[in-house]
């Protein structure tokens, strides 16, 4: 007899709530799994060292028969970033739209991936059919072109996973989301629906990105006089035609700097997704040619990133491009949380030089609020609701719209990664749990990092760390040499000679006095020096540096 | 005959710009010198493991005979902080309004140093006479009852200091900022105003302290059945009153918890700056005994800061209170720029607790906004403008301001940390330079945390570090025991014992090769090895992690 648990649809998040960015969720009914976004995640503060983190993906490879392929919903790093470390280990086939496989290509070019690795287009309103799953990808609008919701049949049922998305009724380019889709779909009966959370603390409607343009027109005309810099997102495709729509309404030369902005701009305007005025684009080589006031310069470095090109313009320290007083600065973004002291910092180095810096309506969201949520929430009818994307506040809040909105609190899911939901028509429960977590990665090193050295660089980071060597005699324990201190981090050392002369005395007494008392185990010496001399450093200033014994033996 | 300079006044900020909160500065008139505030910094980002920023008060140690005392605006820590370290070098008595006075105390206790410090409490309206200059004390409203701005008359004329301020018509607690003491001062001729910059890139008028109350009455009404917890600033008295004036009306007891709450409350309410009905405050020992609906905490940890009351219940890590579904935590204040991402993180663990956060409308800020320093500008109608307060950011935004109101530009000075500004009604002009800096505190060390210091810090919390110990020989230089390398933060040892291993025979490859070409010198083969191993590990591992090589002699 056939198990009934088969018979209905399991949704496992692989991470996202615990590690924000990291989105990738498991599809699995009976032998198929369909894998939606693959991203990675940045370190948080404590994760000190650390370069990127991606999703353990243990269970994916446990299944490794059932996994038919990656369906990706739009272009962005915390959707596609984990896709050259993952496919290493599962390589099967990526399936989205037409900009957003332009990227990935560019990554797995990037890694020597791009021939072992199987990428198909797909338009929108086109589905494929993945084992058991037919999954259709529908038209949305984001921060990034080409993104899509995707339309997940199961034989248990309709998912709708709306992706990253907003409603633009006025999209710079292409079409405006598919309601009507959604509608449509909604109508047929849709057992749960995976909604964009980022927003769901925000009142209201986000804005048209044609709005920014307007603003862009504006800033033109008011600084007709001097150099124009904008710092945008590399990946908002259309929030550069806008600029180059402006700079070319208004006669200037458009620069692009920043190795992410040069590739995402080369890699949408081949696709077709820019559209650039013929002699508008010069290299930056050639900006001397032209004056000041016929410039424009799209830049990186919109979240303050020390290494981006705009940071190293206002630390000074940028090889092409110096900051001079009148220079007009935009920054076309907001700060991600966690970025605005660094934003901050930048805006005063820039001010300090003498630029104009605007940060103020020369942004809008790519995320939906609260009334699109509802908008969405309301075409689709979904009897289950899963908000998804977003810190635990933010799916809360979309679960506080969903309950408003009608949606039994009951039906409504706030999942943790690895949690396994399991759904059809009848029901849905979290029935167990699967193995995930995050893997660091910290050089070429992935997943050596654990707890242990990122507690240990803390540590070190606090207070430095004090090495205490000194060489005994093999059998008699008789000191043949030190001890001696070493610091790194903890002290001035020519101004505190007489501390470190003080705090070689008190090993020394310490080390004395287990030989007096005939302690010769080595760990239980290293202990004592350690301990006492730990209560030392305290006494005298307050501070508890690492304080590493080395025994050597001759 | 006279030096022509000496009968200008000179105002020298000791701290400020370039460490935001280092409140500190210097008036200077012949033989008189006046210091106007004495505050702390919290550390950068990149200042590993410090724990307070001060002032150097070189300078004035330098003229200690000049300098006739301290004059405090109010009792916020950027304004007091580096009274107890200051003081010790510079023992000149202090002059502030009474609550003013009574923060200071409670420093001063702390530090054991009430009995050798003099206090002076002065009323708003008095004027106190030190050396050549006269300074009265001006009411204005801000998040700390009885702040002050300054009318510092000099035989150069007058200078307004207006400390942090905003105008409240309708404040909590006391008068409104003495708008007609600012226009009378201002009718007979001000040289130059200081005017308080934190907002002065927010357009409108920062409303009063009261619309806050209003918004606590109404979320007590609408939580009548859960209990309330609070998170302020322990110095907003106001704050303070209004949820003690919401919890009475409520019939709910009042809880406060945190130490620096604790202190502020009671010296508040002894002085007589909070009114408090009988048998509303309780101890949190008490609890027990009052129901959830009964019951509102006051609690430190607005700011997200670890070690916090709020953080600790949140974390559930709180010895006394463990947050319950159904908790209505209100955050009553704004994250300052830095602290957004940890107090973000702390909203979601309350949220995952099953607490309901709310953050919105129950705070306004205690800086005057753009309509405000207009305002008062208008009032004052300075000569010279001296934006003070603020990042570079701000201070050039009411640059802007001033020169729209008519200040020709040349007459408006954006000051940095040890610039001396020479000054009478003629003329005005920063004529140099004095020694500043910024002192870093960790511990109970002063100033013994330097750039190396931090440096090497930084490096350790990167990647940790590798310490390879080797004993050799006296004379011989021959290998007696080692080379042994011994690693902490870089990566998990038994993961890596391949990889330890390999770089152990680099090392040893590398002393042999020293020891081969007769190289005996320490300096040269530590160097030789420190190179070899970080190119080894760098192309093994794409990371640089601190190398210290230890030979000990036998």
């Amino acid at each position: 007899m056939k198990n009934v648990n088969n018979s209905k649809l399991k949704i496992i998040p692989l991470g996202g709530l615990e590690q924000i960015g990291m989105n990738i969720t498991a599809f699995e009914f009976e032998e198929s799994i369909i894998v939606v976004d693959c991203g990675l995640s940045f370190p948080e503060d404590d994760m000190l060292g650390i370069d990127l983190v991606i999703p353990d993906v243990s269970y994916l490879k446990d299944n490794i028969d059932k996994v038919k392929g990656f369906v990706i919903t739009h272009g962005h790093e915390d959707h596609i970033g984990a896709l050259p470390y993952v496919l290493k280990e599962i390589n099967a086939p990526i399936y989205a739209t037409k900009l957003t496989i332009g990227i990935i290509d560019n990554k797995l070019k990037e890694c020597n991936m791009q021939r072992t690795t199987k990428r198909k287009v797909i338009r929108h309103g086109q589905s494929i059919n993945l084992g058991c799953f037919r999954i259709e990808f529908i038209k949305t609008n984001h921060s990034i072109a080409d993104a899509s919701a995707l339309a997940i049949y199961s034989p248990a049922g309709t998912v709708i996973h709306t992706g990253d998305f907003k409603v633009d009724y006025t999209p710079v380019f292409g079409d405006a989301i598919d309601l009507q889709r959604f509608a449509e779909i909604g109508k047929k009966g849709v057992l749960a629906l995976m909604c964009d959370s980022t927003n769901a603390e925000r009142p209201g409607f986000t804005m048209s990105e044609k709005t920014v343009g307007k603003t862009f027109d504006t800033i033109f005309a008011d600084h007709r006089n001097t150099r124009i810099i904008i710092a945008t997102f590399a990946s908002n495709v259309d929030r550069v035609q806008q600029i180059i729509n402006s700079a070319y309404k208004y006669g200037r030369k458009v620069v692009v700097e920043g190795r992410s902005m040069v590739n995402i701009i080369s890699t949408a305007a081949e696709l077709g997704y820019l559209d650039i005025p013929d002699r508008t684009l010069i290299d930056i080589e050639q900006m001397k040619n032209y004056p000041d006031e016929q410039m424009v310069l799209i830049t990186t470095g919109s979240q303050g990133e020390s290494m981006a090109a705009l940071s190293r313009m206002a630390a000074g320290v940028h090889r092409k491009v110096s900051i001079q007083p009148g220079d007009t600065v935009i920054f076309s973004s907001n700060p991600i949380p966690g970025n605005e002291k660094a934003v901050s910092n930048v805006i005063n180095e820039l001010s300090i030089k003498g630029a104009d810096v605007i940060f103020q309506d020369t942004h809008v969201s790519g995320h939906a609020c609260q009334e699109e949520i509802k908008l969405i929430y309301s075409l689709v009818k979904p009897k289950y609701a899963i908000p998804i994307h977003g810190e635990y506040r933010h799916l809360k809040a979309q679960a506080g719209l969903a309950v408003s909105l009608g949606i039994p609190k009951e039906n409504v899911f706030i999942m943790k990664s690895g949690n396994v939901l399991e759904l059809d028509g009848e029901s849905a429960a979290v029935i167990g749990q699967v193995h995930t977590g995050a893997i660091l990665v910290d050089g070429l090193g992935v997943g050596d990092v654990g707890n242990i050295v990122l507690r240990d660089r803390q540590h070190l980071s606090e207070d430095g760390i004090l090495i205490v060597v000194m060489t005994l005699e093999k059998y008699t324990n008789n000191l043949l040499s030190g001890p001696d201190i070493v610091s790194r981090g903890f002290v001035y050392v020519r101004e505190s000679e007489d501390l470190l002369e003080d705090a070689r005395s008190v090993v020394y007494d310490a080390l004395e006095g287990c030989l007096d008392h005939n302690v010769s185990d080595w760990g239980k010496i290293k202990i004592e020096i350690r301990d006492t001399l730990s209560d030392f450093l305290w006494k005298k200033t307050k501070r508890s540096p690492m304080i590493l014994p080395i025994i050597m033996e001759v």
